[in-house]
């Protein structure tokens, strides 16, 4: 595939319109939106309204007025059908960590003692292990990490209280089978944590179908909510009034505004809501989602997943083509495999300055100072196309082929970063 | 006093160049400062350049070139003089009450066991009071609340944990002696928290020289960073090193780039951090400490405390003179009394019913439903004046006098809220 061969696909895309709906550099490929997502063309001036009118004018009658109180919630439903769930059970707050953090401390209570071990993998996202440890310790129990995923289903025995598993790995792309896991861990007894924030907007989500017990996920990746923006929680609502997650603040509250003295839980994923939420984050993060209803009209998940796949096959594809001892990490099976590709580059080859040489010509993507092994390129289906794969595996080549990342300005800036 | 006094006085104000650095709708007299702070006229075009050039442009490059991974600490590092603390030594992070759940937690593991009683005040806000007994509960202790502040001091015994207070009550504006409690809590073994949510920029604090072991507060009030902007979090230096607070999110390890298996906290304030903190609410609350730059060259916190004191004071009085039947109850003591006034009417009179009259007339102060008794009004030295003070007071006057709160219009909405 050359640019022209791009360029036709990419005007046949049945998804073309929505990258018009996106704001990018001109002539910058940007294969991080796993990391953060695109500007939505729309956000900048529903911020301004909501700086200059909601907070300047109305100021706090827009608690009612701007309707900034029902937000977290309104932000769920907008998400639900999206997660596969139900209006009603996704809540959007806080980050993703204190999001696990609810859930995990939630599930434990579920076990009541019994079970106390989470289970989940060394490459999940640290943060996701960090708060893991820190919820297992409270409850008296530890976090097991498996090296493999070939290793998870002996250890779902009577000590394990929680799967934890991050559906789509941030390191290889890698997707796990989020229903045969779910259902291991639930005929074990234990419970289902998924993380979604690498397939939350990019590949299909069953929340309810694979009836799983809790899930977060990030609001500022494919969903495109902007820098740091608010998190999302989802209950199954099986789980209904049989527990308190231990952040009790008074916007989790049954009647918030009685002020009453004792802590009552308010009924299903309201609980879930802490203290008052960063409400022009959280807007950025409701004008977000106008493109996912945008993206609804033209075949919603099923013709983004298609894109997805056809884009990672196609860099997939060139990369091995063109870019010599390059060692894919992303599964090639589609049923395996999120919305990024990873790949090692051969020993020798820098790869931090790789990443910093591509950058230099327009193409970014990710390189993690503490993972020194992988290139990872993700793809949007909502603002990537072809002509993207093209550009960057053409930059990758020539400078893979003319060793341009070995330069001072490249190699220095791998040491001090 | 009437409006030509109140012009005078307000034109021979030596902060009067702060209020040019807000945008209030024409007209209105906002005394609701205290729960929401006005907009500074900088913030739009600030948040305009952070959505289109820091995340539109930069894309994920922001992180480094715009600040964005240091903005937590760098705003802890402008807030901590209004604080009596030290650079280094406060954190931007989460919501207020999320930051109370980690420093109840630590200051609880910092009493070993030991003790397990957090005491505090029924008056206090429901979110901390809620907070406060999960965390409690999670350490197998209880939260004790008194009904007036001379309870405090038998319940600071060697059961005693911690005693929790906010500084300057919600609802009364009663200010408590920092100083004075702090010693008694630490004579008997226990540990200070200090909410600040109603103190911070308002009211003198000095949170070393009071010796205090944890503080956290609220961006959105006095320090008018935007409907929910992120609060901050303060440890005393001496802690550092000795706990772990439970939220442990990756930007609170100490190396969260090299992507370590396990957790290890960064030292000092940092450990608070948790997740990717909201950065477009974030960078509000950046602009929104410009115009305490501006005060600080003006005369700083004792020159808004004396301004503040001022505005309260005539209030007062006014509202005594003028209002048959008010019973204020906040304190006439200045040294006991915060940036705000709380009065409740004669019986018979409809608090609500008031109150909704009074915005009709252009004056917003804050009642709320849970809490039928007092009307309450903030005074924000930088943008308050003493004519608001005396609108407030002659709409106010005029309602009562006319009984003009007493149609359908007015009482019907106290019913439904």
């Amino acid at each position: 595939m050359n640019l022209d061969d791009a360029n036709r696909l990419d005007a046949a895309d049945p998804l073309r319109a929505l990258r018009e709906l996106f704001t990018l550099p001109e002539g910058l490929t940007y294969l991080d939106g796993n990391s953060l997502g695109a500007l939505p063309r729309a956000t900048p001036a529903r911020l301004q309204r909501a700086v200059e009118q909601e907070w300047g004018q109305g100021l706090i009658k827009s608690w009612n007025s701007a309707g900034w109180i029902d937000l977290p919630r309104r932000l769920g439903d907008r998400l639900a059908p999206w997660l596969g769930a139900r209006p009603g059970e996704v809540l959007v707050a806080d980050s993703t960590s204190v999001n696990l953090y609810k859930v995990l401390h939630a599930a434990l209570q579920l076990q009541q003692g019994q079970r106390k071990v989470i289970v989940s993998e060394r490459s999940n996202f640290p943060t996701d292990n960090y708060i893991a440890q820190s919820v297992a310790r409270a409850h008296g129990g530890e976090l097991i990490l498996v090296e493999q995923p070939e290793d998870i289903a002996p250890l779902l025995d009577e000590r394990c209280a929680v799967l934890m598993l991050t559906h789509v790995n941030y390191r290889t792309g890698r997707m796990h089978d989020m229903g045969l896991l779910t259902r291991w861990a639930q005929q074990a007894g234990a419970l289902a944590v998924w993380d979604l924030a690498h397939s939350a907007g990019a590949v299909p989500i069953d929340l309810l179908g694979t009836a799983a017990d809790f899930a977060i996920g990030c609001g500022y990746k494919y969903l495109n909510g902007g820098p740091g923006a608010p998190a999302f929680v989802w209950m199954h609502p099986r789980h209904d009034g049989q527990i308190w997650q231990p952040l009790t603040g008074w916007l989790g509250h049954a009647s918030p505004f009685d002020f009453d003295s004792d802590y009552q839980p308010a009924p299903g994923i309201q609980q879930y809501q802490c203290g008052t939420p960063p409400l022009l984050s959280m807007t950025a993060l409701d004008t977000a989602l106008d493109v996912y209803d945008a993206a609804q009209k033209l075949g919603g998940i099923r013709a983004l997943r298609n894109k997805s796949l056809a884009l990672t096959e196609a860099f997939m594809g060139a990369v091995e083509e063109r870019v010599p001892g390059a060692a894919i990490a992303t599964p090639r099976d589609a049923a395996l495999r999120g919305s990024q590709v990873s790949f090692a580059l051969p020993r020798g080859t820098d790869g931090y300055a790789v990443m910093q040489a591509l950058i230099a010509r327009g193409v970014i993507g990710d390189f993690r100072a503490g993972d020194p092994e992988l290139l990872r390129f993700g793809f949007a289906p909502m603002y990537n196309g072809f002509a993207d794969v093209v550009r960057a595996v053409d930059a990758l080549e020539d400078i893979i082929a003319t060793r341009a990342w070995d330069r001072p300005e490249f190699i220095s800036r791998s040491k001090v970063t």
